[in-house]
């Protein structure tokens, strides 16, 4: 199915169903004078004989995360660069996340500006491909650098997802869960009962498609993350850090985060959200919920004080729930956080 | 005086007088959390005891053109993000037209973009400081990377033009010129018996208004290049060609684009404009002219087919009278501009 967005102006669409890429594609190439392909290496390895056949010449580039470094990124735009890339040339990225947020950012930069397409590849993209968001990585944390800058279509062809191994599909479905609970709580104990047993891809089609629609409502209501664009960090203060610290996929990161939010929200705002409910069904499908037993406190608020999100000193900007349907950002005291995090930790 | 944009939204004040710096300074950061100063070497260097003594801890950048490459311009960005900046803190940019474009670029990606105010303190810099051109260097020419975005405001303190060298006056002069032949045949007449003997910054501070009202006016019209702004690159081909070869200051190396643009705009609109005329005044007042006559004609067109402003295989985008009043850009076949800069090398 087809998505719209609804901005004031330069609207684009979002496609998302299976074996979509080469048709859908070839109706935006046309306007092009040339197109360039960037191609996450790992996908370009195992679909170059078959779906991405059809592309001549690529741009293959360093998988996943390790793209979003400015060398990695430099190195490819003087590629571009060296091909003579011009102003009405079309840059299509085809790969996870992090390829996305880096080809989106390169877009975004070389010669102040170029069209882009983005091929999302991966569950998790789902997520960052939607909202215009792009991003590279600083010594000092996770999309640190980066721009507001829209493509002129994503084109999600859920082949892809077929070849994904299980820590993949556990780090995207995190974002699928985190859509489901910011939609509605019916949505979430939805997914809930669809989920109960294994996460199996066809089952997660319909879920995917809410949770584009989800994020899309909010990013355009709020572009440039002044208001309710920030429910979109929901779990994730936390998940960074941990990301960061451990090493973990990050949507799997973000399931351990929001068990965090709904503690922390059941602290401030004395609510009583079921947190064994989460947190077993969590634990049920592979989540590595112990970090959170194991986590330095200090180390992880130490992280937490550079998330970008925040805007006061000593406070830290926490996404909660302050009814089981309304979610709200609140100012958090270091110490406060500090003193629920170690309770958290016992706690699970 | 101020002069204010008139954009839709966002827009901002360019403050234009002698002193100013301190006290217009202070209106704008009173509302942000933190100030972070980014000041050219050389422009510290001079003024750390006196104009800029009133600032505690700036970070003290690579000076010119130096900063304007990947490595550096990281370098500071780390800096910040160690420092921890926030998004509502301010960037403070103190320098000519190269530290802001890069200081202008730092504050277009650090955390998305952060509000920043340009001090331009060169007198090119009345060009380069006005339209929300931010921009890096490639290793394939100049300001290939970069974005648009735009400042708080622009605090542009003559103070700081007395302490130039001549040969930066002289560069920064070929923007003013430009200016003015873009402005009208009138102010361009007005400017050549202004500076008919010497080009003295008292007579020319009305002329740099004028300047920046023009420019203000066609960026304001046209902010992303697309019609109108491409007038402003009248001089600007065979500029950067020949800066890039010959390393002379940016605004030299339009003068000397202007020759060539009057040249070809003669042959191919059949003008009679007095190129002899241009030729003497610009020879009396030291510009390089020879390199007219000495420059390779193919390796400039080599250079000159890397423009970003290109957008046909075979054919160079070219700045162009098509009457004395009225500008134009025209496509011109590889070939005939060989043609017309081989016979220019021969008419110099």
């Amino acid at each position: 199915m087809d998505i719209s967005t609804a901005y004031k102006d330069n609207n684009y669409k979002i496609h998302v169903a299976e074996n979509i890429l080469k048709s859908q594609l070839s109706e935006y190439t046309a306007q092009y004078d040339n197109v360039y392909y960037l191609i996450d290496e790992h996908v370009y390895g195992i679909y170059k004989n078959s779906k991405l056949s059809f592309i001549e010449a690529p741009l293959v580039v360093t998988g996943g995360e390790s793209f979003k470094y400015a060398s990695p990124l430099m190195h490819t735009m003087e590629e571009l660069l060296a091909f003579g890339i011009k102003r009405n040339d079309l840059i299509v990225v085809i790969g996870g996340g992090a390829t996305g947020d880096a080809g989106g950012f390169i877009a975004s930069t070389i010669l102040r500006g170029v069209d882009y397409i983005h091929v999302p590849t991966t569950l998790l993209a789902h997520d960052s491909a939607i909202g215009g968001k792009t991003a590279i990585n600083s010594k000092h944390g996770k999309n640190l650098i980066g721009a507001f800058y829209r493509p002129k279509a994503v084109i999600y062809d859920l082949d892809f997802l077929k070849s994904l191994p299980s820590s993949e599909v556990l780090s995207g479905f995190g974002e699928v869960f985190k859509h489901a609970m910011i939609h509605s709580p019916e949505l979430t104990e939805d997914l809930f009962q669809a989920t109960k047993e294994t996460i199996d891809l066809k089952t997660l089609t319909p879920f995917i498609i809410k949770g584009i629609e989800t994020k899309m409502t909010i990013v355009i209501e709020d572009e440039h993350e002044k208001g309710s664009r920030k429910f979109l960090n929901l779990g994730h203060t936390l998940a960074h850090a941990i990301e960061y610290k451990y090493k973990i996929p990050h949507g799997q990161a973000v399931m351990l985060g929001i068990i965090a939010s709904l503690y922390i929200s059941n602290q401030v705002y004395q609510l009583e959200i079921a947190l064994d409910y989460y947190v077993d069904y969590m634990k049920h499908h592979g989540y590595p919920v112990g970090l959170i037993t194991d986590m330095d406190v200090d180390e992880m608020l130490e992280l937490i004080k550079k998330d970008k999100k925040n805007h006061k000193s000593d406070y830290i900007s926490y996404v909660l729930f302050k009814d089981e349907n309304t979610l709200t950002v609140t100012d958090i005291k270091v110490s406060d956080l500090k003193m629920m995090l170690t309770k958290l930790k016992e706690r699970i």
